[in-house]
């Protein structure tokens, strides 16, 4: 089943409980107020994807304050799947960044050691076979502000390279 | 013949100019002193793609400051293909920008005139079959100095909500 997906931002904030909940949960009235439409939105849909991980993450990007994110992020973590995330030196501590906060909970991260002047990425793959990636880092203002775009893809030939990329990221950015 | 490409950035410089040459000129030796590799780097596969526009070429990245991107607007500008160039409102104006060049040579330039925090996208349509988009600027540090990406692709589903998006920020942003 190929699954090529195109979504674009700004998003309205519409309710994403039922995306983490699960068995009986999910079946509960959500009293939370907000928006429920029947029809996904754009972060809806890559909250979807990403959270569909069953054995891997991997995440680089520029920017990554996103509190819904960190959350899909960490719920992953929690439940065994292997998170790895890299991230620009310069942005890893600007206001609301969500790094410090993932370390603590034991996902690893690494940052850009090279003299790039920016790691800015904005890509991740799910379980080494499917591929996000675009023009959207993972922030409040990217998604409910910005005019962005996202391109989910299982496409073998498109996710190969950044898969290969990641990784070659990843080890050329060992702290050890 | 589908097309897929993943290109990687920092990219080396190396000398682009039989890319611009057509005719005899293309055969003569090049005088410039760069890198003539034979095999393609990610900027000369760029360039490539984007010169390869016969009857059109549309544009939406937030920032425009490369000289040889502009360079190959115009080049396409002057041989009657129809160029538009959809930019960010605050951004347009940054050291080195090639809108105020591009729109003294004609070339039809809109920028985000919506609330929208930034228009932040990255991606151009080549004859309205073939999409670039990911991460890249069109500056010099990201082509030059920055961790990027592009996907080249002429996969119509992919393709189709790139060429429907432009349209609707054309019509959206008409200054009229
Ligand atoms: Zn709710
Ligand atoms: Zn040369």
């Amino acid at each position: 089943a190929r699954v090529t997906e195109v979504l674009f931002f700004p998003c309205e904030s519409s309710c994403v409980e039922r995306l983490f909940a699960s068995g009986d949960a999910s079946k509960q009235p959500c009293p939370c107020g907000m928006s429920h439409s029947l029809k996904d939105d754009s972060f809806s849909r890559l909250l979807f994807h990403l959270l569909s991980a069953r054995v891997s993450l991997d995440v680089c990007v520029f920017s990554f304050s996103n509190t819904e994110l960190s959350r899909a992020v960490l719920h992953l973590h929690t439940r065994g799947v292997c998170v790895r995330v890299i991230v620009d030196r310069d942005y890893m501590y600007i206001t609301g960044s969500q790094i410090g906060m993932l370390r603590k909970a034991g996902v690893p991260v690494r940052h850009e050691l090279s003299r790039a002047v920016h790691m800015h990425h904005k890509f991740a793959v799910v379980d080494g076979r499917l591929l996000v990636c675009g023009s959207l880092n993972w922030t409040m203002t990217a998604v409910q502000s910005n005019q962005e775009n996202l391109l989910v893809t299982d496409d073998p030939a498109v996710v190969a390279p950044y898969r290969g990329q990641f990784q070659r990221l990843w080890l050329a950015n060992d702290p050890a």
